[in-house]
């Protein structure tokens, strides 16, 4: 297993299912075509080299720097090699605040990997270089980021973040922001001080245990660049571990800015192992799966002490934050009996069995605080889960779903109070009209704290296509102040994602929350817009290719109806031809216009404007009227300005 | 040509690119899997047949109707013989009115056809059934629904309509209705007369060419259902006429409510002679194309006698819709010229050539009544073109789009005074915040007629995905108000769509068209919504998929990690597998939970609700207590209330 190669996309395109033990396949790597990954010292002089992605452009066009969630795996000067894992970025920033000390792992159980016993035959090989020792707080520290903002400290984390928010920032001055942004609070300019102040506020959150230095610190949170979650899963039989880290490598590749590791069954701990010590990016679970495993799938044999032994388990091995359905408290499951589609989370529906089977409140409820302390000892994020999300249209917003959310919100000011990160996890299913309503009360009720919500799906008639039924909620509930998505691929509700499908899921997902960015008047996001519309002005098409989110595909859906190489420099495109093109046109009628330099008032003295307008339409249009002639008088007498001039 | 046979839609797949000539294929036809074509008496008693779709569902569930946009080609009883075209169902209704005479058809010219000479040679056969006489009103008449709406007269057409909109309200009275429709005034129950006044008012439109007796009406306007547009158009070389007409078949079978056929080059007078034939949906044309076919591609050389005449041509065809771009003025050229994708309508940019090279206003604009006496006399509906539409985020909501609208109302009246039916073209590419501007300013300056939309587009840095992009628009817009969207499909930007780009951008528009239409309050919308959630929680597998939007692709994608027969009936799916579903434990839960028979207050007596409420959180949650405590006594000590009983 040492010698796992790296592969090409192109090689891991053709060669996908090839087992990682000969040798021959790795994980997916090399640039994203027409883009380098760079790395940008830090404003402040402190050293730090935050992780980009510059796309490169033709006719002299700068390049355009774009977020980049891929780590090393895009960088063609890093060497890769999965069974060592990544460089531990982080590493220094950690020891170098001497509040943590090594102890021993806990002992691996046969349990931890769905009772494969001590040899783990036929399940997944451990990672090789697993740590013997593992952080934990000192006695009495608490660890978290919070903790430290609220001790007024800026961590090399929250500098990290700062640089990587402020993206394209330098090119502000040419945009006039515009947006409407419901009460968020985004700056021209971030800050290492505004990350910290947000997450002391407990605006945002920085998930990264300490057993994972390998991140590549990001914020969560309503003030900055709206984030994506992919899920990923084991398979029935992982034979491949490459195959399992490649799931998550490939979800990054094309912009997960976290990933959650679903995985239930055998070889869990293992390859979580694998998956963590390769991810420059948070990972999120759901320990109550685990924990049932290690109960042969039982609900009601769960007890508090198999949950407190998987969340240390967890903690050790490095997850960022942990999925707890603490909110499905016992009154509330009668609630959820008598909807359409009942209870729908995976979780919820675990605890509301347990619930019911020991007519007792809810163990994780009972236990928050004791949760808490695990948490603040290796700073991992509360992600509170919303086990009574709606599932359907029919159930959205009604009163299980809400009494939850106010535990959540109860449980939130909790965690708080020592100093614990919280994001909070909605819905779900939920019709266009319903879904403020969902930001407004989570916004209330839990302080600020950040949404993640799952779409929301806002039809439930197109299975095969709730990656766009969720789209177009999640671009929504994102516009709002939604502050992760987290996505859903076509297969939603039918089967497994395979590869494609785990891409089309995230480029789904990237392109609402970049419309979310937009829409909340985000100082820098339209740089990326603005260039790709330039160059499909200009007929670059290779340019209009590599500013996509997929310019793979781009690409292909363009070569298949033009495919020769000179189509990819014509001035015109396949839809309308070279005689029809209304680009083209458009460009004469420039050129055309340039020519006659003429005067604004000479042009539309020429016209009588007005006069022949309809009496209904007539007050309209001259306010529309009056509005232009102002500001033509305000650009002077040049009517035809260039086309970098556009305000 | 004579015997082109009908099709099943496995035989198109298979064999799409066959020639016609050889008598082996046709057109797709059959039933939509699970479902079957019906005919609906209507409730007046008139003996007009309103065509719907039944789909069947297992466990003696009630059959669900859903609108149906296909035509006889889904009708398993209709024999399809495409050289024939379909009966003239509206045939009799027109001449009952007694206002139109037969007159010999204009005579087809070379430049009908793209200059291929008399003999055709080379290009598409003509229809064999052309008509040599075609009708116009007779002299003074004015033959438009909007005409008879006003004289107070409900046509047969309007009826047909009222039907067909009403479908599912039978069921009302299970909803509660909830939505936020922005000032539309959707009734209850539509009437004929409620169709004849929203006509009368100009809210809504029935676009029905007297020349295109084929169609079964429809209506586009705010309080009817959202409908949604394709565009279709001629290969370069159209060798087989029955691949053309199937590209309208195609995309009715997956729910276009209208087809625009936006073909240039050759051969397009006999193509559009063969759709329109064969079309049961509206069909919608840009003239101003074969217009400047006519001239040999050069906009100067286009008058407005060449215009006219096309206009005239394609009446006398059946056209029922014509995009006219009357509102691109001389003085508003320059204002596009200096944006950052300037003009991105193909008319629009011809008009603007035209306008810059004559320096003379628009022949559109100023002959703009001629062309209204042209529409009356056959009824065809105006969709003034939005010529001036912003073709990037950047250009959204600009000088040049709004003042193009005002011009648009102002035309939109003095339609309106020869009873002329008129709907308004709009954007394009625009950020979710400025949607919302663009309804409004819409529906002020244009009196509420119909908007039609494309998109808008919400970002412009996905090619290959802007159907996405797009569809997160749509569906906004269409809460908002608009009444059509013209979809768009993954190949936008970048090539010319294939069959399955047509359909996926049919299905994402329709799903946006729905979800708009929940989201308004839509009294009936959510029925079939609720009936695939059931069938979901019921694990009605086989129910699942025909209910949905595209029941093919969602059990291809099902069987692909499931294919055995056994699993469409087995209580899990292959997300979580049998022993972690979250549907199952719920329903074992509510099992549970109705065998405690327990009531409301034992339950909450046995709980210390918010005494450990944070204090921040506490205020809301006790407000959410005492809420639902409330409903619980609403509804009597029963706590699990049967599921179909649902709010």
């Amino acid at each position: 297993m040492g010698d796992i190669a790296a592969r090409t996309e192109k090689e891991a395109e053709k060669d996908n299912s090839k087992s990682g033990k000969d040798g021959a396949i790795g994980v997916t790597t090399g640039p994203i075509r027409g883009s380098k990954k760079i790395h940008v010292a830090a404003q402040t002089g402190s050293g730090i080299r935050v992780a980009m992605r510059e796309i490169y452009l033709e006719g002299g066009e700068d390049p355009v720097r774009v977020y980049d969630t891929s780590g090393p795996y895009t960088d063609e000067n890093a060497h890769i090699d999965i069974s060592k894992g990544l460089p531990e970025l982080r590493k220094d920033w950690i020891m170098a605040r001497g509040d943590v000390e090594y102890v021993d792992q806990r002992e691996i159980k046969p349990e931890d990997n769905g009772q494969l016993g001590p040899d783990r035959s036929g399940g997944v090989d451990p990672f090789p270089n697993v740590r013997e020792k593992v952080l934990r707080a000192k006695a009495g520290k608490n660890v978290s980021q919070m903790h430290y903002a609220r001790q007024g400290i800026i961590t090399p984390e929250m500098e990290y973040v700062a640089e990587r928010e402020n993206l394209g920032r330098a090119k502000l001055k040419e945009y006039n922001r515009s947006g409407e942004s419901f009460g968020a609070s985004i700056p021209d300019y971030v800050t290492p001080e505004f990350v910290r102040d947000e997450v002391a506020r407990g605006r945002a959150i920085i998930p990264n245990n300490i057993n994972h230095p390998e991140t590549e610190p990001m914020a969560i949170g309503r003030n900055f660049l709206v984030k994506i979650n992919a899920n990923i899963g084991n398979s029935a039989v992982a034979s491949d571990v490459a195959a399992e880290v490649d799931k998550m490598v490939w979800s990054i590749r094309w912009g997960g800015d976290t990933v959650m590791d679903l995985s239930t069954g055998r070889n869990i701990h293992d390859t979580r192992e694998w998956i963590i010590r390769n991810s420059p990016v948070p990972i999120g679970t759901v320990p109550i799966y685990q924990a049932l495993e290690k109960v042969g799938g039982v609900a009601e044999d769960l007890t508090w002490e198999i949950f407190r032994d998987t969340l240390i388990e967890q903690a050790e091995q490095g997850v960022d934050y942990f999925t707890i359905h603490a909110g499905v408290r016992l009154p509330y499951v009668p609630m959820a009996a008598k909807r359409v589609t009942g209870i729908v989370s995976r979780g919820g529906s675990i605890m509301a069995k347990w619930c019911l089977a020991h007519h007792k409140e809810s163990f994780l409820y009972e236990h928050f605080d004791d949760i808490t302390e695990i948490m603040k000892a290796y700073d991992i994020a509360y992600s509170l889960g919303d086990g009574l999300r709606p599932g359907s249209i029919a159930d959205a917003n009604d009163e299980a779903q809400f009494s939850e959310l106010y535990t959540l919100g109860e449980l939130t000011h909790r965690a708080w109070k020592s100093d614990v990160q919280v994001m909070i996890e909605g819905p779900g299913h939920v019709p266009m009209h319903k879904i403020k309503e969902n930001m407004t009360k989570q916004l209330e009720v839990c302080g600020e704290a950040p949404f993640y919500t799952l779409g929301p799906l806002t039809t439930d008639i197109a299975p095969g296509y709730d990656h766009i039924t969720s789209g177009i909620g999640a671009a929504q509930i994102g516009w709002y102040g939604t502050a992760m998505l987290c996505y859903v691929t076509p297969k939603e509700h039918l089967g497994l994602p395979d590869r494609d499908d785990v891409k089309v899921g995230v480029v789904t997902y990237k392109l609402a929350a970049h419309a979310a960015d937009l829409a909340k008047g985000h100082p820098a996001a339209q740089v990326r817009d603005d260039a790709l519309s330039k160059a499909r002005f200009e007929f670059r098409w290779r340019d209009q290719f590599n500013l996509s989110l997929d310019p793979d595909t781009a690409e292909e859906y363009h070569d298949q109806t033009l495919p020769a190489e000179g189509a990819k420099t014509a001035h015109f495109c396949s839809m309308c031809g070279p005689k029809f093109c209304s680009m083209k046109i458009s460009q004469e009628v420039r050129e055309f216009a340039g020519k006659q330099n003429q005067s604004a008032e000479g042009f539309l003295a020429s016209e009588k404007l007005g006069s022949e307008t309809a009496a209904a339409s007539k007050a309209a249009a001259e306010a529309g009227m009056k509005e232009m002639s102002e500001k033509y008088k305000d650009m002077g007498d040049r009517l035809y300005l260039p086309a970098d001039e556009v305000e």
